[in-house]
């Protein structure tokens, strides 16, 4: 089978739980043939907060090889720092360019 | 022309209206030239069931080609069985999967 | 690089400012290497309009080449008519279509 690559985008901080499911469905449906990688921005960066509901489940999907990513921009605008997020994360300069350039490296594009 | 393909994923049962008309628009502009398919997850389903408002939609796409599919996960967390969908929605292991699926086939995406 | 081609989906008038950053977002990024094109259907064709409140920015955007699309079958329903919106915006017969032949030319579609 063909690699799997998907990106899973998060807008709002509401959705996190749903991202995490979608995760872990794809994780379930293509074991080790998948690559996945949650882009958040916006909001949506808040339900990486360490402190946040999700702060556990990242750290625990990063380690099987999910990647999460947060963007500059809406991090920054939000008062945040790197240093409020799981260290796993990558923050990116923005999300929209890291969608972009995954899409051109063929990841489906995933917006729960 | 080429043939077009497009996934409509449906994620919000207040989305189900908003997703039919995009269906109905793509039908209109590529008649026999597009499959079209509507993938449905989390409360999203529920647009679908055949006591919801679109019921009798869902059987008339279907029988001019549209594909409908929901995700198992989904339907099972919610407490729905098989029978509560028209029998033309196919019930696939998860959304995601689906859709990650038909996007590394060439579809496009759309998310209303 | 390879040029950048990105659609961004304007669904809603809320997220009209939320498009927007991502334009800017992605011309910052990018710059002359990407072709953004945002695409409003719905209730987010009124994000668009001249009277609304991006529509100096819609201006200026298009002057550095983002392309702005609103569907027509929108636009009717809400009885809206071309000359609502600033002349820089195309009108196209629907918005799904115009996404679905943008992402089959290689469009990286995002949805805020």
């Amino acid at each position: 089978m063909k690699r799997v690559q998907a990106l899973v985008h998060l807008t709002e901080v509401g959705k996190g739980e749903a991202v995490m499911r979608n995760v872990e469905h794809l994780l379930e449906e293509f074991g080790n043939e998948v690559t996945a990688e949650v882009v958040a921005n916006g909001d949506g960066v808040k339900a990486l907060l360490i402190t946040g509901p999700h702060g556990e489940q990242v750290r625990a999907l990063a380690e099987v090889g999910v990647r999460f990513a947060i963007c500059a921009h809406s991090t920054r605008a939000q008062g945040f720092t790197r240093e409020d997020f799981p260290r796993v994360v990558a923050v990116v300069p923005s999300g929209v360019g890291e969608i972009v350039r995954r899409e051109n490296e063929g990841f489906a594009y995933i917006r729960p």
